[in-house]
């Protein structure tokens, strides 16, 4: 999103492995709950508080776990969805209170001193110290740190420890397991806005069990509607300097463990609380609660200090892989590290579940994943913890029967995958732009194949992967048809940009389906078993084949540009003096206007010219950057991350700066004013793909991987990471020059601006022209992108 | 509709001049409780029996009269209608119940000896006999008599007769004004279906007034939510044979008069019963309450004979104006007749009030006005009681600030129309069928300008035409644009298909547009003075010239066909084999695979060459309709009668007939399975439209009134009336002769296939030739159009 707004204080300090907040503004709650989250895809814990307020949105997130809404029409149609899903915030073990001779530690009370708290991309740990008096004059200090655990998925932990300044104190502690919280806050609003949202989420959780035994407990509850249950356990490792009482309790939605005890001043209370979470849609209660009992076993036999080394240890595989090194602009690393660690933790161990768009950091969008994953989180995460991207598309694959499903439902062939979903069922409530966005499926073929080829990994393409492509395949050969003149039309649908919906020949969604249906023609023939199996004939092939080769590619020959779809550019120019200060424009302007005139909101075709740029002369992407740009007015969070990358391929390298800062800032700058509901995770892979897609000019059109980096003004230096295959590979880039490293695996040929090369064990380092002066177009009137002051 | 389904048993008696069902078939009470009702256009009631059960649904109509409902969105977007207006059952006044000596009579029990109804289009009344025995054995004959006065608009009044048989009987009559009647039944299911809608229209009316003296109550009532009043009274004219009892009682939602008399053999109870209704949104309940008063008052001074002998001669001429007489057909006769009476009844006093889709004879759409009103009821009341359509057109003007803030929200100029409304807001819960159906506006101007043509109406144009003309001219300038070719162009619209949404250059939009941009130069070339008031320069009127000129008409050279839309033909075909036996396809496929396909829901293109077929060629008009009757589905009533006209028009005669067999009959044969929710009035108006600019051949393109007159061979005969401005027009056909009569006003210059005439005093006589054979497309499979055994 542009900087339309104002721009809001930063509020972290500058540093590059670490995201340190300091000092305390109720105002700033929600953003940092977000920014702060704990996830590592299965478990989300929001940065709230331990003292449980004040809050925003508590939020405490299981990858999958939803309850069921319903979607109503003013006007209702065949197909529509009847009822969506919603995340759901479950049982919160976050909670330890804290009361300081009968004052309840919080914030907005008594004397702050000292209050900070860092997010660390290396431990993977979220550390907090408070120095707080209370009302009543007495000072403690607290620290805390906790983890969500990357080795063991169903595991967090929690260390708080609490330290009487100056005087002996009367401290108590109560550790909860606490369900149906509040969901109310600012972050909360969209559900408080939507009644039947709100009622959905009032209360979702019925107790089933409620158990407890010295310093554990455990509750389980399942949902009203959607039948999943779901069970959080604590257990507790409790150090006090003196003895002290301890009590545990654990009753319909509350389980609390107490700790009250005298602590001299000089010592302390430190309580590490295990937590263990898990879900299902068919184990029993017995079942389910036995299975975090073993999770806080687990979790308490590890200790929380090998629980940390663990999780430094898994951080340490990761940047080995897959970081980012700049130098000149160290906010800019600072903000790519916190990207590429987010990204991490919203995909690591999904395990066969999706990856919503917000990851597990909040309830926007209602939780749900959309083409998001595969287009612009599954780049990075193929490239950098390829199981990850794998273990997202086997979930894909397991529902499959879903697609097909909802394919039959419309009268279509293959598998029709959903615009927005949790399970895999379509949850959209407005088909034009939900369900006739068909290049979802698309871009799942075209995430399929790109792994295939990135990893190798034929046991997927064996299982998952051919069938992803032939059903998909079978789903475009039906959706489109040869007209009498042979071409290959995709008619009335919609394409990436939603403020132009239910168009014919979507340039984007025909290359992504041409792509798609050459893709499953190689991999079958990779496969002949596998596509005996699935009933693939050589007729079938063929068929595949020519509509790929006969797909329209619509263009305007007066103008000299292709046309986002057909017809596009004869459309009315759109006023954008009219609509300053009016944006995003879909709350100001209806879809009945946005649709009839050229009004971009999001990269469309600059896009298709990055994904399939292979398709496009270099002077043709510079004549479409230049027509399609000042039209596109990024009211989406897709928009600046992908422009940046044409924008650098046609040497705008300092406008690409500028969209790059953007996509990668819109969290941690709040550029939408809406962070508190969850960060935008395809914005933050962007951070991955403008470094290295961008000033790397990374692409990977099928066969070799190829290169054609060059920095910005702003950067002296760059260097990234990237697994091919067996082949790790580092690429360095400077302003004169690009080295090319082989970590380890073997021999691989790459390109650099075109020329081929081996890569070998011996680095091979490569000159880099400068850049051409170029003048780039100009943003529509108040759509300049993001600049930040260096 | 086409004969999808089987053929309902018709029930009727053939007679030219009434509608006859006989026997009682429980069945059949929600059809036959639209089929006879009886309204004026300002109040309307259904044909229930006035016992008050067994009841389909009760229906007390008054236009204009609305609740308010919320229209609630899956997902949101700007400029949705966030509430939407539906007809209210108002205080039912047709009840009078009946105890034979304590048992309700009631047709559900006992035993119906005989029992008929009759809709007399002559008198305009409906009128009933009945012969019941009761459970316990006693027989009784009730006659009644009912009318919605055409003369006195607030005014019902009904006439109901008892008479003992074999013995002498207790007898015990109930005459009510209830509120807030039960809805439920078949023809409420839509209500039903839909809980929120069914919410809205529980009890809807509030009691603020109840009263009554001697023989007479009235009840005031308003609505929770839209805040309007209604304020219904009755009185009563008693014949006993000896003395008896009465009381009379109101309080809240129910007023009674209660007359108990023991009734000798060979004598009966005679209650008339005078009904007056008003509603208001402003007016106080002291001042409704005396406007109904004084209804009654006025109705009863009248008297029944004499409200009836006005009833009769304002039939009379109506008869006089708007008859169509046949020979040869003696069903379709009765059919015609039928027609017309129900379109008089739902036009003829609504007095600045719209006319709904279904007038005022049942819940159906809400009770929403569409372009059915200007586009198919109004050509045949400007030609028959131009009034009727001058009211009208003064309703749509007095709702013209509604439609500039309508087109203000939406970015637009000038005035933009509503799709579906009762009061002029926009109700459309489904923008892409609803706001994006900007024909509407079109619509509006053109049967503006078609009015002022016709009746020359000075008053009317100074006052409301030329500002109509204006604002809609102002609106589809601004809706439209000039590309870079200087076409001007109006994309991203929806046409008369709802089956094809969100299009580019729409052929009918265009062609209704840029005449009604033709008819703005012209009015303000009329009226300067009025012009300038309105603001209008030359310049703007120099640039509806343009836009008219330059508009864009979609044709596909190499099929040689018009294209409905630009890229329509392109599009993928219908496969119709498929979809056999499933229609309508909306509830059986979703909008988005039927807007993706050549597949038509309604007359579009052909409709267009009717109402603009000065622009098309006769070949053009062959080729077109060869190519797009093929693959019309008619899953609206709205289409049979267009497609009618053109294949009339160009040689399919016979077709022709079944075509307007269809739309006649869409009621009377109950082809769409769903008549108890109301009439559909404008398939209804078709058959004057097949008669007249079917076989009649009647065309007005702004100049001369032409004729090109053809029968069927299934006619012998056929005339019709007309007035153009003062003259008094019939024409009658017969197979090789036309003759044109002046029976009024001055001489008038017409034109009879081609050939022009001045008609004066002496009638003329021209010769029909033979139409050539011609062997028209077959329809869609499964979609044959309905052809009655003659």
């Amino acid at each position: 999103m542009p900087t339309h707004g104002t721009r809001p204080d930063h509020g972290f300090d500058v540093h590059p492995w670490e995201l340190r907040w300091r000092g305390f503004d109720i105002d700033t709650i929600g953003r940092t709950e977000a920014l702060f989250a704990l996830s590592n895809g299965h478990i989300g814990l929001r940065g709230t508080f331990e003292e449980g307020e004040p809050v925003d949105v508590p939020g405490t997130y299981l990858n999958g776990f939803y309850e069921l809404r319903d979607l109503p029409y003013a006007e209702s149609g065949y197909g529509y969805p009847e009822s969506g899903q919603t995340v759901v915030n479950v049982t919160d073990g976050k909670i330890l209170r804290l009361l300081v001779e009968d004052e309840p530690m919080d914030l907005r009370y008594g004397s702050t001193v000292q209050h900070e708290r860092v997010l660390d991309f290396r431990t993977g740990t979220l550390k907090r110290e408070t120095l707080w008096t209370s009302p009543t004059g007495r000072t403690v200090r607290i620290r805390s740190e906790r983890l969500v655990s990357f080795t063991k998925r169903t595991v967090a932990a929690i260390r708080y420890e609490v330290e009487p300044i100056g005087e002996d104190m009367k401290l108590v502690l109560q550790s909860d397991l606490l369900a149906n919280e509040p969901i109310g806050g600012p972050g909360g609003k969209s559900a408080a806005d939507d009644p039947r949202l709100a009622a959905a989420l009032d209360n979702p959780l019925v107790a089933d069990l409620a158990d407890c035994e010295d310093y554990s407990a455990v509750l389980v509850h399942h949902t009203k509607r959607s039948g999943l249950s779901v069970a959080a356990a604590m257990d507790h490792e409790i150090e006090l300097p003196s003895s002290g009482d301890t009590s545990v309790r654990a009753d319909g939605d509350l389980a609390r463990l107490t700790v009250a005890a005298t602590v001299p001043q000089g010592s302390k209370i430190v309580v590490t609380k295990f937590l263990g979470y898990g879900w299902s849609a068919r184990r029993s209660v017995p079942a389910l609660r036995a299975q975090v009992d073993a999770a806080i076993a687990m979790g308490r036999e590890t200790g929380w200090e090998a629980l940390k080394a663990e999780q430094i240890a898994y951080l340490d595989d990761f940047w080995a892989d897959a970081d980012i090194e700049i130098d000149g602009d160290s906010e800019m690393q600072q903000a790519i590290r916190f990207s590429l660690f987010h990204v991490l933790q919203a995909g690591a161990r999904g395990q066969s579940r999706a990856i919503p768009a917000k990851g597990l950091t909040g309830p926007g969008y209602d939780g749900h994943t959309f083409w998001d994953t595969e287009t612009f989180i599954l780049p990075m995460l193929t490239y950098t913890v390829p199981a990850a991207a794998g273990e997202e598309l086997r979930w894909r694959h397991g529902t499959m029967y879903k697609a097909k499903a909802r394919a039959a439902e419309l009268g279509e062939t293959g598998a029709m995958f959903p615009w927005r979903s949790i399970n895999g069922d379509e949850c959209s409530g407005y088909w034009p732009a939900g369900t006739a966005g068909v290049h979802v499926s698309a871009d799942i073929a075209n995430a399929t194949a790109r792994y295939i080829r990135a990893t190798g990994d034929e046991a997927f393409e064996v299982e998952c992967g051919v069938e992803l492509l032939v059903e998909i395949a079978r789903f475009f050969t039906g959706l489109g048809h040869h007209d009498a003149n042979g071409r290959f039309r995709i008619d009335g649908i919609t394409g990436p940009d939603e403020y132009t919906a239910i168009v014919n020949n979507n340039l984007f969604t025909n290359l992504a389906a041409q792509q798609a249906l050459r893709d499953a023609v190689t991999s079958v023939g990779r496969h002949p078993s596998v596509a005996r199996e699935l009933d693939v004939t050589s007729a079938e092939r063929a068929l595949w084949t020519s509509c790929a080769d006969d797909m329209v590619i619509p263009y305007d020959e007066s103008l000299g540009v292709h046309q986002q779809s057909e017809a596009f550019t004869l459309l009315a120019l759109w006023d954008f003096e009219r609509s300053r200060g009016r944006y995003p424009l879909l709350l100001n302007y209806p879809y009945y206007d946005l649709y009839r005139k050229q009004v971009v909101k999001q990269a469309d075709l600059v896009f298709a010219m990055y994904l399939f740029g292979d398709r496009f002369t270099p002077a043709q992407k510079l004549a479409n950057f230049d027509y399609y740009y000042p039209i596109t007015v990024r009211d989406s969070s897709l928009s600046a991350c992908c422009e940046a990358v044409t924008a650098a391929e046609v040497g705008y390298l300092d406008l690409a700066y500028d969209l790059m800062s953007e996509s990668v800032f819109t969290d941690l700058h709040d550029l939408h004013s809406n962070v508190s509901s969850g960060l935008h995770i395809a914005a933050l892979a962007g951070a991955w793909t403008d470094c290295v897609a961008g000033f790397g000019g990374m692409r990977d059109f099928g066969g070799t991987i190829t290169f054609a980096p060059r920095l910005p003004r702003q950067l002296t230096y760059m260097s990234f990471r990237m697994m091919i295959r067996e082949s790790r590979i580092v690429v360095a880039v400077d302003r004169s020059s690009a080295t090319y490293r082989l970590m380890s695996g073997p021999t691989i040929e790459l390109a650099h601006h075109g020329e081929r090369f081996v890569l070998g064990d011996a680095p091979v380092r490569k000159p880099i022209s400068p850049p051409a002066a170029q003048h780039p177009p100009a943003a529509p009137p108040g759509c300049e992108p993001y600049r930040r002051s260096l």
